[in-house]
C-alpha cells in the first residue's frame, strides 16, 4: 500500500535486518527492540489487523510465526518467547506485525502483564462474558 | 492433561465464565484481566506452549482468536485489541492461552511495548539478524 513502511521494506525500498523471507512473510529485527533478537513477522500483502487478514491466510502466517519463535529462542539462547501483536490501539504501522521477542526468566519482563485489574464482583464478570459471547 | 488448571476448566471439572466454546477450543474470562473483557483463547487439546501446536491446528486455533478478538473489541466498545501469548516465561499456566484484551487510546497502557532497548550499532544488528536467519 502506497505510504505503508511495511510494504516498503517488502518492496526492498527501505532497509531492514531480514531473518526469514518467503511468498507469505517478510521478518526483520525490530528497530528498538525489548531484547536483541526482537523480531516482527509481516504478511507480504498488505493488511492493517489481524482481523482483516483472509481466513485462507491465518494458518500460513501463523506457521512462520511459530517457525520463527522457535528460531529466535534457539539463536538468541532464550528459554521462552514472547509473541504478540496489537490491532489499532499503539499500532504503529498499520500493516499486521506479530511481535517475537525472546525471553529469559528474570529478564525484568517479569511483570510484563501487570498492573492487573479486577471485575467488581461475579455478577459484574457474568454481564461481561455474556456480552462477549453474544458478539461472537 | 492431570493437574493442568485449563484441562481442568475444559473438563468442567473447574469454574470459568465462558464467551465461546467448540471442538478446537475453551474461550473465558481471565480472572486477573488487564481490563474487563480480557479473555483467554484454549485450544481443548493440552499443548504447552506455540511451538507444541501441530501445523494442522494453526489455522483453526487463530481462526478462534481472530474471532474473538472482533468480538471483545464489538462488545467491550473498544478501539482495539492487545492480542498476545507468553511461551514459558511468563507462562502463568503452561497449556497454551492466547490473550485477547480490549484497548482504548488513553487506557494507560500506551507505553506497553517499552521501555524498548537499541542495538549497540549497525554491525550487532547485523550479526543478530544472521543467527536468527541461521536458525530459521
Amino acid at each position: 500500500m502506497p505510504g505503508c513502511t511495511f510494504c516498503s521494506i517488502i518492496a526492498g525500498d527501505l532497509p531492514a535486518h531480514v531473518v526469514f523471507e518467503d511468498d507469505a512473510v517478510l521478518a526483520f529485527l525490530d528497530v528498538r527492540p525489548l531484547f536483541a533478537g526482537h523480531v516482527l513477522v509481516v504478511p507480504c500483502q498488505h493488511v492493517d489487523t489481524l482481523p482483516d487478514l483472509p481466513a485462507a491466510d491465518l494458518g500460513p502466517y501463523f506457521e512462520r510465526v511459530q517457525r520463527l519463535s522457535v528460531a529466535v529462542r534457539s539463536a538468541m539462547g532464550a528459554q521462552g518467547t514472547f509473541v504478540a501483536l496489537n490491532n489499532t490501539v499503539s499500532q504503529s504501522v498499520p500493516h499486521l506485525h506479530t511481535h517475537v521477542v525472546p525471553r529469559t526468566r528474570g529478564d525484568g519482563l517479569k511483570g510484563f502483564f501487570w498492573p492487573r485489574t479486577s471485575y467488581r464482583d461475579e455478577e459484574h464478570m457474568a454481564e461481561v462474558a455474556a456480552a462477549i459471547a453474544a458478539a461472537v
